[in-house]
């Protein structure tokens, strides 16, 4: 294991295929981008996903429900967009570092989303697949992954500010992905050393299911077994949290204390 | 992945340790192993460990704990003594191939239960030590049980009746041996194809700690994502039961529905 330290969570409420944040965004009434960025803090957000999707393509307003949330919290963004016009204005208000969600290993992708992580000191994630589509098994995920890796350290961004994401897919549809995905996540933690990190848009996995909890949570501490050590997640699934406490407690990562769960 | 199917359940319950059992051997009350033989069957044990203890050293106490057993359900037995005149006569009175709980990787222990094992057409557990003691490391682990698994196949007995069994240990008291398991999992999938089944005692893992359950159960999961098929444990605990199963739909063992889970 090439890497120490803490699970990262990624908090996914302030986007707008919520609707209550869609209303706050069209209303520019950030009450409920205020209320779930305190509770995804207290409940252990590394990072603040903040998503406009379709609501606007005005990079104004990302930047207010950015600024919104960092009014009443000091938790790192990470800028969820895969348009460059609204990340490069994004980047400039946040008041941390922040995690860029996401670029592809395309070429045209990385051209423009690296250079911007590299001026800003930013973390990115890195999307295993290009221009080609999506990922089909493990070894085209180690490939275009090792091409986002290459690429980034070429840039002159350090490891530790490289996500990997191996493309979660729905395990309903996609069952026979599962291995695939987990494979890749294996091989992920030989690129580097330190290894870069792995994250994945957890819940992906159960889209469709009944019982979504406990997919979502038995695939992220299988993941976990296998070197993931981030996610984009629902923060508030205590037991979503507690089992991926408890999975960095058997690997080692945090040192046994009775009251690790919450 | 070298195998296919269904996670081995075996039902820890009828073990004298337990104050009912303990009760019904010493009274000769065959009414507690009747529940529990019943209850863990229903649950969906694939078989139902019956361990004798230090209540007697008499094999016809384990013929009667087995005999019970068989007489309210058709569950195989897992003979668990490390007694090989209990085995000898334990294993004459199963209805089914029994699988035995458990030889070592020691000459003197595999000299005696191998063969009872070939000639009873039975399953048996490998723990991954020999007489030099509790395993270390991975290395060791993978030692112990390849010189059991290559015993074991020259004695004519195939890889799917060899449960290889890498010792868990506390993770309160021994957090850094939990990789050491999990890496010899993994490397044990190499040792035949098919690969020979992989087994824990489960409860072992939570020994001392708070939220046992929680911990059992993302142990386990993390070691099917490794290659574990098989679990000495509480079937009776649904939330573990269910996390396995969905573990399984992970590792495309089963096919996923809806209604996977209990």
């Amino acid at each position: 294991m090439g890497k120490e330290g803490r699970m990262i969570f990624i908090g996914e409420r302030i986007n707008t295929g919520f609707k209550d944040i869609k209303a706050a965004v069209e209303d520019k009434n950030p009450a409920a981008i205020h209320d779930w960025a305190k509770k995804q803090t207290e409940a252990g957000a590394t990072y603040l996903d903040v998503n406009l999707g379709a609501v606007s393509a005005d990079p104004a307003d990302m930047c207010w429900m950015i600024e919104q949330t960092q009014s009443v919290v000091d938790t790192p963004i990470s800028i969820d967009t895969n348009k460059p016009a609204i990340l490069a204005e994004a980047i400039k208000v946040c008041n941390q570092p922040p995690l860029i969600n996401s670029s592809t290993a395309a070429v045209e992708k990385m051209e423009v989303f690296l250079p911007i992580a590299a001026e800003h000191n930013a973390s990115i994630i890195g999307l295993s697949m290009d221009e080609s589509g999506s990922p089909k098994d493990a070894d085209m995920r180690v490939e275009k992954a090792g091409m986002f890796v290459m690429t980034a350290m070429e840039m002159g961004i350090p490891p530790e500010h490289i996500f990997l994401d191996p493309i979660a897919m729905p395990m309903k549809f996609m069952q026979e992905q599962q291995q695939e995905i987990l494979s890749a996540v294996r091989q992920y933690l030989l690129f580097s050393d330190p290894a870069p990190h792995i994250v994945c848009g957890l819940s992906n996995i159960a889209n469709g299911t009944t019982h979504k909890a406990l997919i979502n949570r038995t695939f992220l501490v299988m993941a976990i077994a296998c070197g993931m050590d981030a996610a984009i997640c629902d923060v508030m699934d205590k037991d979503l949290v507690n089992a991926a406490k408890c999975a960095e407690l058997i690997m080692n990562k945090e040192i046994y204390a009775d009251a690790f769960a919450i």
